[in-house]
């Protein structure tokens, strides 16, 4: 495998090209470079081989989901993407020509989504590789998204359609025989690659009372909302959003609705806003062309309880048990 | 060991605080927050269990090695550093005992060098653990130090004294037998924990025409130097720093003077400086009570080299041939 230096001269420093502030990988650090009355909104995620992604998985589809999910928390804030840095420890069985499709995959998302690699770090291990990527985002000073803001009477909604990339794991794992090829395949490439919601998180500036992405499942992720608000949050099941390929799975597996509920790597936004600007949300999905579902709504909490709860509730209001609350890291 | 919620709750919680921007770790991300005519300088360093650090070492000093080399990169810059985040994938080792020492470091550093947690990411390996640290620090907008940036005629410098940590490694390994004490003590606590030179970065803008932190080794970074700023550095040996306990193990290894030269871990500044402000190097040398020590000057680049090219020369002016150049990371 290439050296170190060669390695970054050949292989990384393309990724960062003339950009501003980058040095093109030149110097020890790079400047975050902003316009007036911007500032910046940072995030970071590791992935490590065997545990986050195979080792057999294509080095670009584990670059690209690596930038994928640090970009979907800076949508999560409302922030625009912008750069990022790179920390990967690669691991004994990397070489070359991992390397290259890994640069590949950071290169067409860099293209997608407008970011530029600032600088970076690269170094051996024994183990697994493990890859951590730092996002760099803008916003208005003072006006990022966040979790602890939502207001009793809120509405809640999500984006896209929920539960596909639960689904395409039970697909990829076996689980769903009688599915059709084209939504079992529809189903996995929602698992295998995340779709940031970067266009719809900046949007929702000054709309959103309260945003998250919804990484650890739909149900986890709305007790961190309610959590944080000190609110509870009321989820009407009958409302998520299903694809029309997750609804193909649930005929066959009407069990796996708990799946949908709590299944992990949406990805989508799970937002708040006043009841008074529900047309202002139907025309931002309109615009943007893409679902803006209202799955339920915020409550006071109730009393004698801490901080607030989710409340999943069928189409006829009463409490859905659920065996799983979501996925946690350990 | 503790889930990763708890974990956060409750041991990397305290380290955020109430800051401005951290949301106390309860949003999916940070705000960068910066006085007016700031800009962000970011930097990012990884290190591997094994690798860069042993599996017995404490887990304080790894935290604070972790942190501190990270802000050497910002103190080459000339940025003041104010805040950090956190990827760490914890091998199957880790328990309670070395994650509360690992906080515990970090929050002496904290208090050391004023920066703040402002996020993070944790997770399992299999493998060894794996730690990477981005770290934010400030600049004046557009007056961060440069690398390519020296004049020739300039003079160079370096801080502090060279080699400490390339001889505490020697002593550490049972090289340097006859070296007393005190001296192995000295060298070996400049190898396990690197002194950031925090205070004069910020304090070079202005004044230094170009500067980095010398982790690779004096000569390779001095080559860094040279090819960015495409001249020649001519680095006098006999001028270089030593401490006492360098020149006591000198005394009894000569031929430890290419470690010296070209041993990685000072984590001192290398910087050039205009010949006509040599009082004023002086003078911040003084008012720090920090050696700033010229050891060599800047040429023209030899007509028909690419870029600049390090040359070391004896007392007499003489080239002195070195065994190696410096460190590589692969």
């Amino acid at each position: 495998m290439r050296g170190e230096f060669t390695l970054i001269a050949e292989l990384f420093r393309p990724l960062a090209g003339d950009a501003p502030g980058t040095y093109s990988l030149r110097n020890d650090g790079a400047r975050v470079v902003l316009a007036p009355g911007e500032e910046s909104v940072v995030t970071v995620d590791a992935m490590v081989e065997g545990v986050h992604y195979l080792a057999g998985d294509p080095p670009e589809s584990v670059a690209r989901k690596l930038l994928r999910v640090n970009l979907s928390d800076l949508a999560a804030m409302g922030a625009a993407p912008r750069g990022y840095l790179l920390a990967a420890c690669f691991g004994p069985d990397i070489d070359d020509a991992w390397l290259e499709g890994f640069v590949a995959g950071l290169a067409e998302e860099q293209r997608t989504y407008g970011v530029t690699l600032l600088g970076g770090d690269t170094t051996r291990t024994p183990g697994p590789t493990s890859l951590s990527l730092t996002a760099f985002g803008a916003v208005p000073a003072g006006r990022a998204l966040e979790r602890a803001t939502l207001a009793p009477g809120d509405l809640l909604y999500v984006s896209g359609t929920i539960g596909d990339a639960a689904l395409g794991l039970k697909a990829l794992q076996g689980e769903l025989p009688g599915l059709d090829g084209e939504a079992s395949a529809f189903l996995a490439d929602r698992y295998r690659l995340p779709q940031p919601r970067t266009v719809l998180g900046p949007a929702l500036l000054g709309l959103a009372s309260g945003c998250l992405d919804i990484s650890d499942g739909l149900v986890a992720d709305a007790a961190h909302l309610a959590e944080e608000s000190r609110l509870d949050l009321e989820i009407e099941a009958s409302a998520v959003p299903l694809s029309p390929a997750a609804r193909a799975a649930l005929a066959e597996r009407p069990d796996l609705l708990t799946s949908v509920l709590t299944g992990g790597d949406d990805y989508e936004l799970l937002f708040g806003a006043a009841a008074s600007r529900v047309a202002e949300v139907d025309a931002l999905s309109a615009r943007l062309g893409l679902p803006l579902t209202r799955v339920g709504r915020v409550a006071d909490a109730q009393p004698g309880t801490d901080a607030g709860a989710v409340h999943v509730v069928d189409g006829n209001g009463r409490p859905l048990p659920l065996e799983s609350r979501g996925w946690t890291h350990f």
